[in-house]
């Protein structure tokens, strides 16, 4: 049976993206991203699950910077989930909002409902937890009026109500994650794919002025549109950089590999990271 | 005197920069960036240092956003420090890494530890706290051989010794802090700038290939070299996005207006967020 690896621990939303894209399969929550990320390398686990961007419990630098340093697997492909979060509380509390004596999630989810917390419940204190999924664990253990912030999926695995429902300052927030596998076989998501995407890691011989614009000439002649663009620092010393790029097309064997020629020929290191299917999920 | 707020607990990297850029004057800690950069913005405190880049307490997601969305306070300057992590224990402790049986810490500082971890470490368990502070001060507090990850500062905030410096798997990680104030006189950092920044937000109409080439081309037809850029959705949807760019020179009355021009003529909207010295500490 395939054995699905995710950052966990349940109830987050690493948790939430794997239910709603998978079935049945085998589920096995790690602690870190790099863990995951290993198990997948060294055959532990058949997939890897793990936030890319926006992420709540976790951050993009980490699963980049490992994905470039330390274990290079294929992208297969990539799971966007919106962020959506609920005030929750025991099935017990019947009280108001003004009862609430403490909040509890991860500093990322408490600065997420800022505005909420700010404009309802400045009375209670804010408590962080090292996830969304903890804190509700948090919460069904105390018998005290307090509340987390998380998912439906935290409420529904540690017995709790939602008593207010989107609670976050802005209603398109979104997470992306990465599916990580070297049996591209194995992943079998049942929904229809947004889109396809291509992403390149491009490395800069030297930072010099204009360089950037070149690199971005070779995909703009051929009409190739960018969605995504970010520098990064090498671990190698300060000045040294390179670019991740999404190109919002799948890969061909016309237009990516003249990119690649062209920049190689700047002197540039080209890496395609991966050409897969983007599924938007409702939740 | 001048107050000065900043990410806390204290022993975290926030704290360090602080301490090293500023002298003895007022500081306050904050739970969290949006409480930080809220009371700058409402006069409670004078100046405010948040995490922008690779940060281990923060992220850069809700800096940035906090400042493009809800409150917009200028740059006045950027202290960057080293990411140097130690493992620490309670001076009493006088054994052998064998017989640590726990290590606690933030979770992005675990895996930035990951390989030291792994190597040495593995037949202990590791234990997530909500910062690297808050592991020294666990230690602190627990009467069994157990070690927190964090740095030189959360040592001898917490009274504990380094038994094993510089364990982070690259040497040459940097967090960025933002310094943020509406009294610019107020700033007053001991240090020689290592060089000076200016940054845009740049907002595309529309999603449109070669966009962000034409934006580029402004940079580069005038030499103005660019040290990063990143595309962000916007909050407004799926498919809008901006550019946050750092350019390493500052303003001035040609170039910049120059720039801001040509892209407001292809309907971009250009904001310039702060134009500061960086400053580089050694620690």
């Amino acid at each position: 049976m395939t054995e699905i690896g995710y950052l966990g621990p349940k109830g987050t939303f690493t948790k939430l993206a794997v239910d709603t894209a998978f079935g049945d399969e085998k589920k096995q929550s790690f602690q870190t991203i790099a863990e995951c990320i290993d198990a997948v390398d060294n055959g532990t686990i058949d997939i890897g699950v793990v936030p890319l961007e926006n992420a709540i419990e976790g951050t993009v630098q980490i699963t980049v910077d490992y994905l470039i340093h330390q274990v290079r697997l294929p992208v297969v492909s990539e799971i966007v989930v919106p962020i959506q979060q609920h005030l929750l509380v025991r099935k017990d509390f019947d009280g108001k909002l003004s009862d609430i004596q403490e909040v509890h999630s991860h500093s990322h989810a408490i600065a997420q409902c800022h505005q909420f917390l700010h404009q309802n419940l400045s009375h209670a204190g804010t408590v962080f937890s090292t996830s969304t999924g903890r804190a509700a664990e948090i919460v069904s253990e105390r018998n005290e009026p307090i509340a987390a912030i998380g998912n439906k999926l935290a409420a529904s695995e540690y017995g709790l109500q939602i008593y207010k429902a989107n609670i976050h300052d802005y209603p398109n927030n979104h997470t992306r994650f990465l599916v990580l596998t070297k049996n591209r076989d194995l992943v079998q998501i049942k929904h229809e794919a947004h889109l396809e995407r291509t992403t390149l890691l491009i490395g800069l011989p030297s930072d010099k002025p204009g360089a950037l614009h070149q690199i971005l000439s070779a995909f703009s002649w051929r009409k190739m549109n960018l969605s995504k663009i970010e520098s990064r620092p090498t671990k190698t010393g300060l000045g040294n950089y390179f670019f991740i790029i999404d190109v919002d097309q799948p890969y061909d064997n016309v237009l990516f590999p003249g990119v690649k020629a062209e920049l190689e020929a700047l002197g540039c290191e080209v890496t395609i990271l991966g050409t897969y299917p983007v599924y938007h999920m409702n939740i």
